[in-house]
């Protein structure tokens, strides 16, 4: 096979073979192919779009790269969850503990945070004691005797991945739903996952700007499933304000304890408890959305999922007294509040730039490798939609450099958008995509 | 400026300013952007296209990345001519010495042979003792002493180009009008051309193989040259068979002696005669194209040509007495004629078929760098049109390695295409286009 072949048809819209894209990816990972054909390659993607088949092909030929996680020797049918990356999104730690009680089995690589999102693997580190990098055996024996493990992805996942996305970042061929799907199944589909949920997060701090793109984008993902046999649903959520009231490490993990004791933030919760319940659906634990809900409910009004989670942190190394007390998680010095310089409806909150002012605080990385503080952050006092009076606190901001406060409570002021009339509260979750396609 | 923002808005179909393509150039040039980027770029404007300014814009900065050669101190209209390569095509040959007789300075900076197509350095090094690397000094003075000069590119005329076009050649990026359109011009304008003449050459042996595409490039380049200040006219000649009998060095010279002595091959003339009269038009030497052709004309017939080109290889080191004796050239140790296997009408000769099999002789390259056989070569003996008997000489093949020969013929009788009744000559001129747009 010729190299210049390849990008020639891809190109003039010829679809290639799955035989031509495994090659494809096994020499550009392997270093045969520089980056300046792959470059012209992803750019004429970008242009020309992949078939379902194509892309299918271009996930496995990616999860095929490196090591493929074995999980067949623990039972049961393991549903992985990916969230395509939002402010104040803590779901997975609520979501893990609870359907990991429900007896679902929970084997999760996850990343750290990049720009104004946030990563668990981050929020993980801020428990005390907490082990964020297990070896492939102790994951297996972790998840064999608590049905739940979570450890940082490590490079050998899916490297042509890794590589290809590097490339991507820096050629301006981001932007490419089949590019940006077959990213994510691939390492799902390399970590193990038999079934797959994925959170698609739609609004203005999201990737997917438009409810179109995130459609697709979520169809794509659903096609790629059913053609590699792992079953995928996508729920759309919206992210036109940050999801939880918290960001920030300690903030959010002490924000996903409230909703395991069964209280908490109630846009976040039923976030919750929509993946929730797919996830106990899609694990064969629940006969269908309603029961998996009820289930779901049950779980944290029993306090049975905190005690999982309890289970979960010891298994790792943490300190679960955390749980009784989270004053025990790292705390920031300085506390100021953020006060409203008019009284009106809130209109809209910029999530990615109250993500971008959390980052300031040092929540967040502005660059890959960076330290961050993990008391550090903000939590929000008010939502879209809400009456706020002139003087009424918008947000908490939590940290360890004074000097940084003056810059970001003028960040979180711009970020809130207000209106003299009422303001209808957008709609949370904007519908699902599974094997019948989109639906409410 | 950024880079990735240059090839988002390309990308995105935004116009780049001059000053982000005079950025990109020199950037790249210096190696200060990546091979990469570039090909990202490269495929970006192969979908979307340039516009005229932002063509011109790319013309000048490639033209200024190296040497601008400086002929002002020489006096008259500099006339450049180019062509995009076609098989069998010695008109610089005949044109150049004819144009200089005229009193119009021919400067010429020519290339080698690539794949099917020939290169004028190569021809004229058939020459005994001629002398195809001038320094500049050398070059001026032989152009204001002869009014002609010919010498080899030097990669110090517009590495850009250089280095954009080997990227191009690995990434699927050749095939572009703006990008072709900008690589010749900036070589032309480098190498010091007031006005420029293009030989666009249209067919199974060009690298244009649709009229419309080659109308498209000629615009191209003439509303570049009306951008930059360098009065441009494109020729569209037909290169449905190869232009001239000869296909070879050696073969070739002797070709052209025969033109300019007033004879030789009537296709090949007519093109000379066509070019050669906007040549003295646009180097102000003729009133207007039948002028330029009655002179052109007078300047064969009397011989003026022919002794230009006599003296013009004596000043550059070679041996002028091949005029009257061409047995000087390098000459075939083996000559064997090509025999047609049926009686018919000659439909289609495949020119880069017969550019192939003379390269397989050693005539041309398969690489770049390979040393080539000067006296090699085959001369035709029919043309589509012409009715042929079974067992008439097709042409003629002459080598050094009489292994090839079987090859050969095979190549040359599979390249020629025969019809039981009948075939109109094809036309040869098939419209010009100058300031005033598209003609015939």
């Amino acid at each position: 096979m010729h190299i210049v072949d390849i990008i020639a048809k891809k190109r003039d819209g010829i679809e290639l073979s799955q035989s031509e894209i495994d090659w494809l990816i096994k020499s550009y990972t392997s270093d045969a192919i520089p980056d300046y054909q792959m470059a012209a390659w992803l750019m004429a993607v970008f242009f020309r779009g992949m078939s379902d088949t194509e892309t299918a092909a271009l996930t496995m030929a990616m999860a095929a790269s490196g090591d493929m996680v074995d999980l067949s020797q623990v039972p049961g049918v393991k549903v992985d969850k990916h969230s395509t990356g939002g402010v104040g999104d803590t779901t997975t730690l609520v979501l893990a503990p609870t359907v990991a009680a429900a007896g679902v089995p929970v084997a999760k690589m996850s990343g750290r945070g990049l720009g104004f999102t946030g990563g668990t693997i981050d929020k993980l580190e801020a428990i005390p004691g907490f082990k964020v990098a297990l070896e492939c055996n102790e994951f297996i024996a972790n998840l064999q005797r608590h049905n739940m493990a979570i450890t940082g992805q490590t490079a050998s996942v899916a490297p042509a991945d890794g590589k290809l996305y590097s490339l991507r970042d820096v050629t301006a061929t981001v932007e490419s739903i089949p590019l940006i799907a077959s990213s994510i199944m691939s390492k799902k589909i390399a970590s193990g996952a038999d079934k797959i949920i994925l959170d698609v997060k739609v609004g203005n701090g999201a990737f997917m700007k438009s409810r179109e793109d995130a459609i697709k984008l979520a169809e794509t993902m659903v096609r790629i499933g059913q053609l590699v046999d792992r079953e995928t649903v996508a729920i759309l959520t919206s992210m036109e304000q940050p999801l939880g009231m918290a960001i920030g490490n300690s903030l959010e993990i002490k924000e996903a304890i409230e909703i395991l004791q069964g209280r908490g933030e109630p846009l976040l919760k039923e976030v919750c408890l929509t993946i929730g319940s797919y996830m106990l659906t899609l694990g064969g634990k629940a006969q269908n959305y309603e029961d998996g809900r009820r289930q779901f409910t049950a779980l944290l009004d029993t306090r049975q999922a905190l005690a999982k989670f309890g289970e979960f942190i010891e298994a790792q190394g943490g300190d679960s007294s955390i749980l009784q007390d989270t004053t025990k998680l790292p705390q920031a010095q300085f506390i100021q509040e953020v006060y409203s310089g008019r009284s009106g409806y809130v209109a809209a909150i910029k999530a990615a730039q109250i993500g971008y002012a959390a980052m300031r605080l040092g929540a967040g990385r502005e660059y890959k490798g960076q330290t961050i503080d993990l008391s550090a952050g903000i939590v929000m006092q008010c939502r879209v939609g809400q009456a706020v009076q002139k003087g009424q606190a918008l947000a908490v901001i939590y940290t360890n450099d004074k000097s940084k406060i003056t810059e970001v409570d003028f960040l979180i002021r711009q970020a809130i958008l207000f209106a003299d009339k009422p303001v209808p509260s957008p709609p949370l979750i904007l519908g699902i995509v599974d094997k019948y396609g989109f639906h409410r």
